[in-house]
């Protein structure tokens, strides 16, 4: 029900070209691997952290592996230069936003470049319009309709690192675009996908993806390996090393992931196809996610007829309101109530939608609630194992923590809580379902 | 002799474009101006200089001009990426250089067009590359070949103010290049060129030309006009306002260049053909410059036969060694002695030439010269009062000042002295020729 979930699927219609550069013979003396690496903001913070990454960057391709990386922009840069805009403006012009915000990977792609080519290793980077990454026209979310590539095929057949700007793209309309936060992920999956490649590594500031929030559960194992349906729930439900979106793209195209540090150099968490995944024995659970940023919204007695939930949820993503959760109770005398939860910061835009259409669908009133987190327990084994959801309830119920809303899906149970009690519920989760031990 | 006088003629072979958009008939009522308007680092170096740069863009375009804008990086933003280049690596990339830089204007252009927009003016920003700005394949000082400009025209065509990177193209090899430092008053001047603009307004921080650099001389003062063909000479021989190639350009072409202050906004200098000048009465000097980024080389006892200078000069050429000034004096018994200056960066290169050709070319011996500098007077009058360069002589004589090489142009005298005596000179000759009174 989220934005991304419904538009992901239709990203990169560019399914032909994938694999172009790979179709060559392969003797066995010269099968060489592609891999493309993503670094994000913080693996190319300073100086300093530029140079280490040139370094395994220049390892990985003097191994023998041929080499395409994706740069986000240094550390915090893109939010200063959206603190700089917002002191030149009020209401920044979308299309000069994403002018000024792809000027951070350009410098960030530029340095890592000639960092890597001070190893006597070549290297050339190349913006997302000189890539070939075509987008619709919607600035500052734009999405993916096309990757040509043809400069970056270019470059690894000539024996170059090719480096590419995340982010962002040139439009249909040869406009410059950014494909909204956090999509340098989504560019370096793209490009894996399209080239090829054996995989994508996706180097951040965490070890690999983990049981839980290390933060809240000291314990918290690292995962070797998950699957890109759990990641895919993972993502949707609080678990912040991957974005949704990336995740789903990566799953439609099958591009296997290997999430690790450029702190450590560790291996990580490959995120790839069930099939793929060497464990025959399938965890029961994989992990406990936990999300505090939406709130609750209850409507009360809606009269249950058909066509209300159509009306209400039309006129809330008409005004741009994400939905996520959505329950609804079975009715009693004719009515019933509907619980939905979504982002806080859009619940301004819910009241209005609320008071606008309460009376046209015939309900009675609403309430919302800012002081409530999801906790969900992720694991494909729960298919085949019915007792998990009982296990999680009397686990909460144990802890004393009230279930405010229950939403699955086959491989996930989540449960609305009261904030304050979020990560109480992780920890006691984690503990009964023993996710610290291998 | 400077690199830059040689080449710069042959910029911009974009002839055949000019004035397109200015060919519409002219009804009396409908006759609009079309500025180019050039911010340098200074004018946009924080976002408070940004919005009155942007007021005063919005001002211009109100009162009924049509309105291009050329950028610079914003203060000292350009030696800051040098800077972090420098960190990442010993001899950054040329090719990644030029795509680091111009991340600089596209973050400053970007945030003049939101402040522009946000004034309820419609402007919009191009690279380089967007302008169609196309150049040869030099990285780090490419010379434009062509501006094509079609977006530029489109976009003051719809009504909006254009605001164009300066300092950057792409190549014909479809690169990303710099045009050299401080070129972005080239890019401004190239497209006032093409675009028939009817001025091209420079923006720094001084409020124009003056007689004398006034950190030297308290009583310089600013010129109202002065003649392209001076302010050539101003340009080589110190005058730091305008750029050699820029001048070069513009006088080639004919552009009247409006050089103001964007900290005042006041009236500048018109710097533009004589011809078109109102004043009937040409001043006999107009202004002194002085400049000590230069070192003396002195060949003594060169053969005096064909063929000797040429073979130095060549070498010279060959190694980078951008040679200024050339003074030869009368050969005494078949030998003479010859003297040049060139930058001080380049006299260690010099000095490898010299010990590889000295004997080639039958000299004896030479000396080089690090405290000189060279002071010049400028004036397109001199060309008819003989008695100029006697007075300048017998000036700097009554100083105590001691000459050690002389050159002329029609309307300049450079003398080298001791960089010690040249602030003492600048004074002396800025008071004999009355330059400080109107």
């Amino acid at each position: 029900m989220r934005r991304e979930a419904l538009a992901a699927p239709g990203e990169a219609g560019a399914g032909e070209n994938a694999s172009k550069c790979r179709n060559r013979p392969l003797v066995a003396s010269e099968i060489v691997a592609l891999v493309v690496q993503k670094y994000g903001g913080t693996s190319v913070g300073d100086p300093e952290r530029i140079k280490a990454v040139a370094d395994h960057i220049a390892r990985t391709r003097r191994a023998g592996d041929d080499v395409v990386v994706t740069v986000s922009a240094m550390g915090k840069s893109t939010d200063d230069l959206i603190r700089l805009a917002q002191e030149v403006s009020h209401t920044p012009n979308v299309r000069e936003m994403d002018m000024l915000l792809t000027a951070g990977e350009r410098i960030s792609m530029a340095l890592v470049s000639m960092a890597v080519n001070d190893l006597g290793v070549p290297a050339v980077s190349f913006t997302g319009s000189q890539a070939g990454i075509v987008t619709d026209t919607q600035h500052g979310r734009a999405r993916i309709v096309e990757v040509k590539g043809d400069r970056i095929r270019e470059a690894v057949a000539d024996g170059k690192v090719a480096i590419v700007a995340g982010f962002q793209g040139v439009s249909t309309a040869k406009e410059i675009v950014t494909l909204g936060r956090g999509a340098s992920d989504l560019t370096a999956l793209a490009l894996a996908h399209v080239l090829g490649a054996d995989a994508c590594e996706i180097y951040t500031d965490v070890e690999g993806v983990y049981t839980a929030d290390p933060r809240i559960v000291p314990n918290a194992r690292k995962l070797a390996r998950v699957s890109l349906d759990e990641m895919l729930e993972m993502a949707a439900t609080g678990g912040r090393v991957l974005m949704l979106r990336s995740v789903e793209f990566a799953r439609k195209y099958g591009v296997r992931i290997h999430v690790r540090s450029s702190f450590t150099w560790a291996p990580g968490t490959w995120v790839e196809e069930a099939s793929e995944m060497e464990s025959m024995e399938q965890a029961i659970i994989s992990g406990v996610t936990h999300d505090t940023s939406e709130a609750k919204v209850t409507i009360e007695q809606v009269p249950d007829q058909p066509g209300v939930a159509g009306k209400l949820f039309r006129a809330l993503a008409d005004a741009g309101c994400n939905v996520d959760m959505i329950v609804q109770n079975v009715s009693t005398e004719g009515h019933t109530d509907i619980s939905f939860t979504l982002p806080k910061d859009d619940l301004s835009s819910a009241h209005e939608v609320m008071q606008r259409v309460l009376g046209a669908v015939g309900a009675k009133q609403y309430r919302s609630d800012l002081d409530v987190g999801r906790v969900s327990l992720i694991g494909a084994g729960m298919k085949s194992h019915p007792g998990v959801a009982a296990t999680m309830f009397e686990t909460l119920a144990r802890e004393g923590i009230n279930i405010e809303m229950i939403s699955t899906s086959t491989i996930r149970i989540s449960c609305v809580v009261a904030e304050a009690d979020v990560e109480r519920a992780v920890q006691a989760l984690h503990d009964e379902f023993k996710l610290g031990q291998v």
